[in-house]
């Protein structure tokens, strides 16, 4: 494969690099990631996250596997592992698929889904800026930026552009317990792009929109139904109905390949369960401790189902949806003409 | 004074003994408080905290100290400092305004006011303990137990008494970012009370509010205007926010002590800010991190305040207060009564 860079993946032949978002924003560690086996480990401990990396990433490890792993039988059983590393995710089993269904082709495969997501990024954020306005306080939850993403990112992606377009604009970044990747990710990311930010728990969202700092909601999705419900990080769903009581345009931006073109609604989606540490402390780079009783009960989905009725709009690579589209069946087209 | 004890306060003649707050809920440390200024700043770092119990400590220092300050001028500098330790809550400038009225009287005041907080907690009891039916999933935001006054509690005192009187209820905590008073004190609180309960981060609500596990949340409240309007701790307006979407009832739990007889909207209730570090990380006696880049721009009100529209009923000690109740002036009646 040839050479492959962005803010959290580099490849060069035969070498694999990963930047560790678990040492954000305090360091920038590097990992060399040996095989899938490896790679899965790496996306479940969110080293490698980001709906759209994660198939990114998967995609150049496996690729990159099949011209060592010796059998057919080791290729299908690691793309099976890899496939199985996070439920939610739509794009990670679309990459793998891919790839499965064309091996011989692994490679060539690979690089293409690289090069797509960079350019998924920026028809996303083409079709998402107008929706800022000169001016604006903007909510973002979750990290959905360059280090989600191949490219500029989702969500975020749109955000930067607009900001580069010259639109003053003011970012607030949800912090995103339990993981923190608001308060650690978007955080440091915003920084770096110089676009003036907010850190503010989850639960300062709402009093802030009472006050009218906050003129539109962006974020991003890790799987989105036929009929426009969607899966993203856990808080998303609260967000928006806080949007919807609050009279502010809610939006989710994704690539085509978040579609799941097989789900119906958002009942269908499944929703991780992670482990109930994370809720009793934190735990990362930046040190470890728990605050709450040692064997507290605890509930901890890694993800919420946020209904089509609370979406102004879908912002994808391929154009604008409108609610009144969605719920017309747009997506259901989108994915007869593919 | 007579010896006064409760889950956070030791008083024998000449000694006044707090339980430290922000130990809990891995260690429990006393701290003996020297005089009044020592005082305020254990209720500035929170080790002493609820609105209820910092007044009655409050009052419990202030009477003690009158016997040794040497001069009525020290005296008021003390009440001064004391009443100015947190501006939101109303029951701290209550407790302290009613010693300086009559100072001679200072010590069967203080005594007064701790065990009328008693009375008032197990009031608040019976008429809040109607609102819950067996089989209730409750959802409750920082902490509002016997640790937050010198009886059994505010919202969490109706909780209690629902229990023991055999409704089989399960309580959902919110975590209560920045300050973890859901997930350290509450958490402790509930396991202490073996009453059933699930630790959630904030951001979680949304999502078990749609999914049916919630029937009703029980907040408390810093201070509550005439016309219904409060404060409490921030995220408490969002999550009245999100009941209402679901169609689920709201209440709010304080003592009459919390009203403030001279504020007649939420908007002209002083909104505490508290220092950006609570947001960039946390610290506590758990051990400190820092997960955010250093010098982030943050935003960290301690309360918000949620309008009286948002509220399905106000439970003081009086009685219960039903919004429409509350819309017509009924707590103005109160005020003209007292």
């Amino acid at each position: 494969m040839k050479t492959m860079s962005c803010m959290s993946l580099r490849y060069e032949p035969g070498r694999l690099l990963v930047l560790d978002q678990q040492h954000l924003p305090h360091a920038e560690t590097w990992i060399e990631c040996a095989d899938p086996d490896h790679m899965a480990r790496l996306i479940l401990e969110l080293k490698v996250r980001g709906a759209p990396l994660i198939g990114v990433a998967a995609a150049l490890s496996l690729a990159d596997f099949r011209k060592r792993c010796g059998s057919e039988e080791a290729f299908r059983s690691a793309a099976r592992t890899l496939r199985e590393a996070r439920p939610t995710a739509v794009n990670l089993a679309h990459a793998v698929d891919r790839i499965l269904a064309k091996p011989a082709e692994a490679e060539r495969i690979a690089e293409e889904i690289f090069d797509e997501d960079v350019a998924l990024c920026e028809a996303i954020a083409v079709h998402g800026v107008p929706r800022i306005q000169d001016g604006d306080g903007i909510l973002t939850h979750c990290n959905t930026g360059g280090l989600a993403t191949a490219g500029i990112g989702t969500a975020l992606g749109i955000i930067r552009r607009a900001f580069e377009a010259g639109k003053r604009i003011h970012v607030y970044a949800d912090e995103t317990r339990p993981l923190l990747q608001g308060g650690r990710l978007t955080a440091w990311e915003l920084g770096r792009l110089g676009i003036p930010y907010t850190l503010i728990c989850d639960n300062m969202a709402a009093t802030l929109m009472r006050a009218g700092k906050i003129q539109s909601v962006f974020v991003g999705a890790d799987r989105i139904a036929l009929n426009g419900d969607f899966a993203n990080k856990i808080g998303t769903y609260g967000v928006a109905v806080l949007a919807r009581h609050h009279g502010i345009p809610f939006y989710t931006a994704a690539p085509v390949t978040t579609v799941d073109f097989k789900c119906p609604t958002g009942a269908e989606i499944p929703i991780e369960e992670r482990h109930a540490d994370e809720v009793r402390g934190v735990r990362g780079s930046f040190g470890s401790v728990q605050w709450a009783p040692k064997e507290c009960a605890v509930h901890n989905p890694a993800f919420d189902m946020t209904p089509v009725e609370l979406l102004t709009g879908l912002v994808l690579d391929t154009g604008y949806y409108p609610q009144a589209e969605l719920r017309r069946g747009c997506l259901r087209d989108l994915g007869r003409n593919r």
